[in-house]
């Protein structure tokens, strides 16, 4: 590897999921120039293990490390204090739900660059995280493909023309809302794009998983498949960008291989596309300003993809998505009911509680329920989130019983 | 119109061509903040003596202007002199072939922003042009659709890798060669994309000049069915970029509305897309670094467009493709006589005296019996330009008696 590699000292928390792996991978093939300070993991001890042995971080975590012994190297510290040590530069923040707000808070108040990848930190935690950016000048790397596709479209598209209606944006580079018309996200509509909407009742986990073009965790595949992941992901634009709610659009695209489309003012459009591979964001988000060259990445080969489509979604088929931008433009405690009760529904799913179409039902009754609390703090969301999971959880046990 | 919209005074040269025509229809939509100073057409009078009328332009030029009189607003002022006018910022070069040369090198050397359509300008004379440009620090500002994509693709692709084999940009704006791994022209394939290769020879000028999805001029149809005018077009994009021939690509793509790709080191791939119209990118070069919006344009809606498809050229049913790129890398005066010769040929094409296929055989003839001339002047390049034109001419007549 090359010296113009730039060094990044990095915390991975939620270095046992599937996101977390694939960064490992990454820092691997810039070592040593790209080394591991932090790990941290939640059950899976075995692994994390296995990652200290390779990566030989100062800093490791997991779920109840509190009360266990760790024999492996580096030594236990949590999240919240591994994120803001002077030696790190970089947090990568792909854990599952809720997990991530905290240390992404303490991240960016320290001024770090953090890699976001778990979604549920801007649904819920949005105005905190822009205080937080605000406070330390921190900035937040999308990892997510599709935002990260847009973030590569929007930068250097900069001429200081202003736009009323735009928020202040949460991620570093240089563009100006003035010259943006839409921000474009695609999705691929999940295994059950062509099943009937009356037979959607009868979708079972395994159809669920079955993710046509990305392979991901169990989670974000159910999300894929309601279309709720791609909800969360225009209230994550919206805070990432500062883009309002109307300038945010999403289009179905089975293939998979446009990220997004950003539309500028003159009509002019821009497209990031890339094989499904999540690596390729997580290794730009790790190398920005820079593009690296890495022979571990597989490339897109445009003549061999065919032809790649597009249409718009059917509202009756994703019921998710439109409670999820509901949700997102009501602001305030709505997101953190949303992602709370969407966590709790997909895990009845998954569990074989509830079936695929009880999902939005559950979800659309935990919002209506909910009396909401105007600008929370951070532990009125921990705390409702927390609740909202108990609350959906035990109306489908009153329920069953 | 708001006041965001900077002031431009403009020469069009070519204006009653069909980029010319665009053109004016793009400066109206911005008057009175964008003026025309001067027009230049070739033999069409009538349609420069209703565009000199609409638009009261302070010169005027047209074919045989030295000897013949003129009544309208304006004064006669030949291109060489309209185009260095200090009151003029930019100049839209769109004459058919060599004619747009000695204009677009004394706009450069003058610091004009030269919005460059004519393709052969660059293709006979690319030396030059790039030395105009470090003389004069004027900048070339693509029009043709797949430039204007490139170019806006790469533009704040910049990190300062520096890049071995890459010559210096012609274009403004700021990129780093090194983030880049190619640049991709698509090409709609033209009318005899799905032509059997035997039968090609039948092809007449009336199927020729139907282009599937753009509305140009007679000269550019003909030359997008035989793929010529991609060639040109990557002879184009060695000049205004400084790519190394190796790192510029082709690929087909029947729909035309991505107008271009550049895959960057990392793997990722950014396109351009919109509307087949050429005023989008005649736009962009006129308010770079701004763009505007513009009510009189199209939008491109993706939902609506279907599929996009991707293929690679058959190099047997595009022998024109082959010849340019060849004569390209060959460099020295061997585009002068392609282009030339394939100017010669499709006007012998149109005039039904030479078959479809003639036209390829006739630039290779011309390049094989040519001998090269090493760093040919500006007058080397016309004289050999006229004279190429008169062989080929004479070689068809020659085999007819």
């Amino acid at each position: 590897m090359s010296a113009s590699v730039p060094p990044r000292r990095v915390v991975v928390l939620g270095s046992t999921g599937s996101i977390g792996r694939q960064t490992l991978s990454v820092i691997a093939a810039f070592a040593p120039h790209w080394q591991v300070v932090g790990l941290a993991a939640g059950r899976n001890i075995t692994l994390l293990a296995e990652q200290a042995e390779r990566f030989r971080p100062d800093a490791v975590w997991f779920q109840g490390a509190e009360t266990a012994g760790w024999s492996g190297p580096g030594r236990l510290q949590p999240p919240e204090e591994m994120v803001s040590r002077p030696d790190v530069d970089t947090v990568v923040v792909a854990t599952g739900g809720r997990a991530g707000l905290v240390p992404t808070l303490e991240a960016l108040r320290a001024g770090k660059a953090v890699a976001l990848a778990t979604k549920e930190v801007l649904v819920i935690g949005g105005p905190l995280v822009a205080e937080a950016v605000l406070a330390g000048r921190g900035e937040v790397r999308p990892v997510d493909s599709e935002h990260s596709a847009l973030w590569q479209c929007l930068d250097g598209e900069a001429d200081g023309v202003p736009a009323p209606g735009w928020g202040r944006p949460l991620v570093p580079g240089r563009f100006s809302p003035g010259r943006i018309s839409r921000l474009i996200l695609t999705a691929s509509g999940g295994p059950f794009r062509d099943w009937p909407p009356e037979r959607l009742h009868e979708a079972r986990p395994e159809h669920a998983l079955r993710h046509p073009t990305w392979r991901m965790g169990r989670k974000i595949t159910v999300d894929s498949a309601t279309l709720m992941n791609k909800g969360l992901e225009v209230v994550e634009a919206h805070w990432l960008f500062g883009a309002p709610w109307d300038r945010i659009d999403v289009l179905l695209h089975p293939e998979s291989l446009v990220h997004a489309f950003v539309e500028f003012a003159d009509g002019t459009i821009k497209a990031q596309l890339g094989p499904t591979d999540m690596r390729l964001p997580i290794q730009y988000a790790l190398s920005y300003p820079l593009r690296l060259p890495n022979a571990d990445l597989p490339r897109l080969d445009l003549a061999a993809a065919g032809s790649l489509t597009f249409c718009r979604p059917d509202p009756d088929r994703y019921p998710c998505f439109g409670l999820a931008v509901e949700a997102g433009r009501l602001g305030g405690t709505y997101p953190v009911v949303l992602a709370a009760a969407d966590e709790a529904a997909v895990e009845l799913f998954c569990e074989g509680q509830v079936r695929f179409t009880d999902i939005p039902a559950l979800i659309r009754w935990a919002l209506e329920t909910h009396r909401p609390i105007p600008n929370p703090s951070l532990s009125d969301i921990l705390g409702l989130f927390d609740e909202t999971q108990t609350r959906v959880k035990g109306a489908v046990q009153c329920r069953r019983c």
